[in-house]
């Protein structure tokens, strides 16, 4: 199933296995996110118990781990108006009335954020078979961008806390650490917990958690963005497309695993099939840790997820603040 | 209770009567969002019936209402590559992988968003009695940083569809229109909904349904970022205050009414009791009429709201995209 | 010459008569720039008499005439520290120092500046015959970007200031005057000067001098930005490569006339040829106001001229500051 | 004159002897920049015998220095239109003509730049005597923003190349050496030049030919941006005011020698009295390479230097594209 020298027959192999190119109509633009219906968030609501409600974002600020690649550098965070200047009387305003304003410049794949339709091409070819350039120009992504999706982030969360149940004592997978069906579906045994058709599935690796303690040893971030990582292995591809998931996260960079599985160079190969074949929504850079914290604690590893991407119009990724009730 | 030519006397006395300075402790960061305690998002998920989703979103693009006030512009999304590029092989990747990325630059508050409790100062003090300038600098809101509600933003939703039920057959409030408490009132009760403690109101007046009437007709936004509006009165504070809810957001651009009550120039006086005093998210420029049309349609105007905003570290404001789930 | 009623036509034959492509070799990147040679900086020094130095920027702010067509809005200009930080001791610093910091976010030609041989394309086609889309990708201009430019926009520069000498009472064309090569002929003859090979040309039309009126009088900038306009005439085209002049810039949006000449809707046929087929260097939104009242003062047009524009790697287009001294 | 466990007591009798407060009148903002006068230019001028031309610019890239301290990132360059998309016909303009656009986002002070008068404080005092928090606000420097220098910066440009004086097989000082001014005067002798009042001073320590060998290396800048690095000496103060410079630029990223010549912590203790006391315009992170291979190659150290720094209203340091002329 996954030639090691041969990327190029591997990823046509699985994209042909795992395709949903016409499964909704030849102009759906939604790809697995039509899996995400007004039935699972039914669902979705009756996992509400306690109320209690889980933060899954590393927040936006130039303390983030990027280093430039691609011109992705941090989200730059900039006052317009602050508190000392109310107190000056700037800008002037009547009756003792005052106020702070800012402004944001980031990437829109900076930290926390899920990847759009139009975000990965294989071979010049987007999800559903349309041409890259016909619908990714410089004006946006004009037919996939992710205001499309305006609406719909809201469902059933699972967690598969994969690096707990595989390394209990230190809830982390070491880097280039693949994780395979096999794994997913342990996890999700021991867990008591069925990954559904819909369902917006939270695989959580310990990337994050790892990255953490190097910057709290003073040693930063290091290569926690496009470095190596634990992560999907690309024979996940099939698993995901049995279960019909509507969305993946992890809290790694990249989701898949890093270096891939291949022993020639590659890219992202895990990418080139799940966003233009599956029409895969994928997750980056989620912190999971409270979250999974308590699902060890209670046994229970699904919620209400509310994952809503800013809509900004024609992009092919967005930040996203992701809520988990349980 | 509103003297029409004395607003600092008249903002002084409502800022005594609904503050909430102290009430949930000297260190409170979350003003009314204490109120959206872990039942209310039980509550909120049993309104979940059909699990139909609404999006109450502007979306974020170059085509929005700023006309540079406070160097607020509107969002400007620009791509880091494209389709295009991909197709020509740009950059090079391995195996046909082809990506597209992008980038946006905004202030916080351009478009559809939840005011932070570091935004407006009244006499130069910020919620819980604290001196504006030691919280918000240019480094951001030391304090109460928008980023301090992350994982909170999940309730009850409820929508006082005001300008439905006072205008049905135009469904728009004429600007200037003050929205009174028993306009609420009265909205409330025509429609069988109760406003509880903890709630996140949605209160309609039919602003942006003029403006896109206007934009259709090739005229533009005109003034909706900060010309006259529909909003809520003055005297809607003790009302908002009893009810206690945890937010309240509209589709104005500035929540209150404009011109004000007042027969004096003023700026932005409820703002000036809301935020600092009340502790009071606002939203602003949030798209109901899709909501308020299925509302109007099927009776119910109680619904599971998920609204987090962008947790931009140290923000006093930030862009949100809202789903309602009923 | 120009068939009004035929621009393709019109555009190619004079694309054919004042190509440059290949006069100075195939690999050439600098157009016309290759007439600026040291030479003519010899010369240009000569010119400095008095030593009287003039500025020729519309300064940089949120306050100018762009309204977001093609995003194009005006620069945001944002503190990352200011006075009052520092007097509240942020960030902290040892022994009494303080610091501002800032930032902006602008279009690259929001204001004055030049455009680079890789902004426009005729058929496809940019300077030297290349391939547009081989040259111009989301990476930026790969061949013929700004940086190309660094170290040579030091010369002798001409003014004709046509709307003083068209229109001496109020030194200002109507918009929609076309500036044909007998008015560059008369005007550079009354101000008894020569426009020779390698000359920075400057041309005053007064439009910015009746948006300032319009700006004075409350009512904005009105179409500044892409309206009407007075300008370089489509049959300039041939003066200009006649006289080999390094570049043009002038005090409108976009240096040549609009409505143009042609009697079909056209856009910017003027650019076409100017920048792809001459690989002249146009300068847009310059501030000649204060030059341009000197030289009427002394009746001296020509003068030492920098003008670099910011070498943004990569840009088709950069802001410039430019200095003339005479 | 140099307490090494005093810094404070060393600036503040530093600046007591140095001070230009008052010398131009209290309404002064132009510094040193008073110095550099019409007579300048005309010297300047005189200057220009080859019109060999010289680029003093590190261009503007996301690969440059800058590691987000004080969020100061690399520049971020960005294309809103390409030739990709001309050739696929985006934006739709008629008659064949296509374009190309950009944008850029960028503290200002990321690369090539002037500090302006707004940039530094001395115990919350600006330069001539002016309160740090009543002219640098969140709405920019109301007083020295970096556009009243517009139209001024074009003189009598000098190089001291240090480095290779001192050290001519390197042509590199290493990094905390202090350049006296034993060593300005003997690098001066050496050249033959004479630093008079008015002068654009040009010192050159070999710290940017150090990283580009670095970064050819692949082991990156290093620390260019807030590292070690030699610079000039706290004593040159003296020497400067002596010699009445308008300006004086480096090639490195601080001017002054890091780590100061202190015994104790400090912080730029060479700016807090350059700028605030002295009124000096201090210029980073220039490219002094190709210029000072010239002066060594024909002796001669003095030219016309044209540097106008990008007019961004309010901007308390500007980038710039500085051009010799020789």
């Amino acid at each position: 199933m996954l030639d090691p020298q041969d990327p190029e027959a591997t990823i046509a192999a699985a994209a042909a296995r795992v395709s949903n190119w016409g499964r909704w109509g030849e102009d759906d633009v939604l790809g697995t996110l039509n899996l995400l219906t007004p039935e699972k968030r039914v669902q979705a609501a009756a996992l509400v118990r306690s109320g209690v409600s889980f933060d899954l974002t590393q927040h936006f600020n130039t303390d983030g781990p990027q280093k430039g690649w691609l011109r992705r550098v941090n989200p730059v965070h900039a006052m317009l108006g602050t508190g000392l200047d109310a107190e000056a009387g700037i800008p002037a305003f009547p009756h003792g009335i005052g106020g702070a304003d800012d402004m944001i410049t980031m990437p829109l794949q900076a930290s926390t954020q899920w990847d759009g339709l139009g975000h990965i091409f294989d071979h010049g070819k987007a999800y559903n078979g349309r041409r890259a350039g016909a619908i990714v120009t410089s004006e946006g992504d004009n037919t996939t961008g992710i205001e499309t999706t305006a609406g719909r982030f809201v469902g059933r969360g699972v967690l598969l806390d994969v690096a707990r149940h595989l390394e209990p004592e230190t809830a982390e997978l070491p880097d280039g650490f693949a994780i395979t069906p096999e794994h997913l579906d342990a996890t999700a045994a021991a867990a008591g917990v069925e990954v559904t058709s819909g369902d917006l599935l939270l695989v959580r690796t310990g990337r994050l958690s790892r990255a953490r303690r190097s910057i709290a040893a003073g040693t930063g971030w290091g290569d926690y963005a496009g470095g190596e990582s634990p992560g999907l292995s690309f024979t996940s591809l099939d698993w995901l497309r049995a279960h019909d998931v509507a969305a993946v996260a992890t809290d790694t960079w990249g989701v898949e695993v890093r270096p891939s599985e291949f022993a020639v160079p590659t890219f992202q190969p895990f990418h080139q099939v799940a966003i233009p074949h599956l029409g895969l929504f994928l997750g980056e850079m989620w912190d999971l840790e409270e979250l999974a914290a308590d699902c060890a604690s209670d046994g229970v590893h699904e919620f209400l997820l509310a994952a809503p991407p800013l809509p900004v119009t024609g992009a092919v990724g967005a930040p996203v603040a992701p809520i988990a009730v349980k």
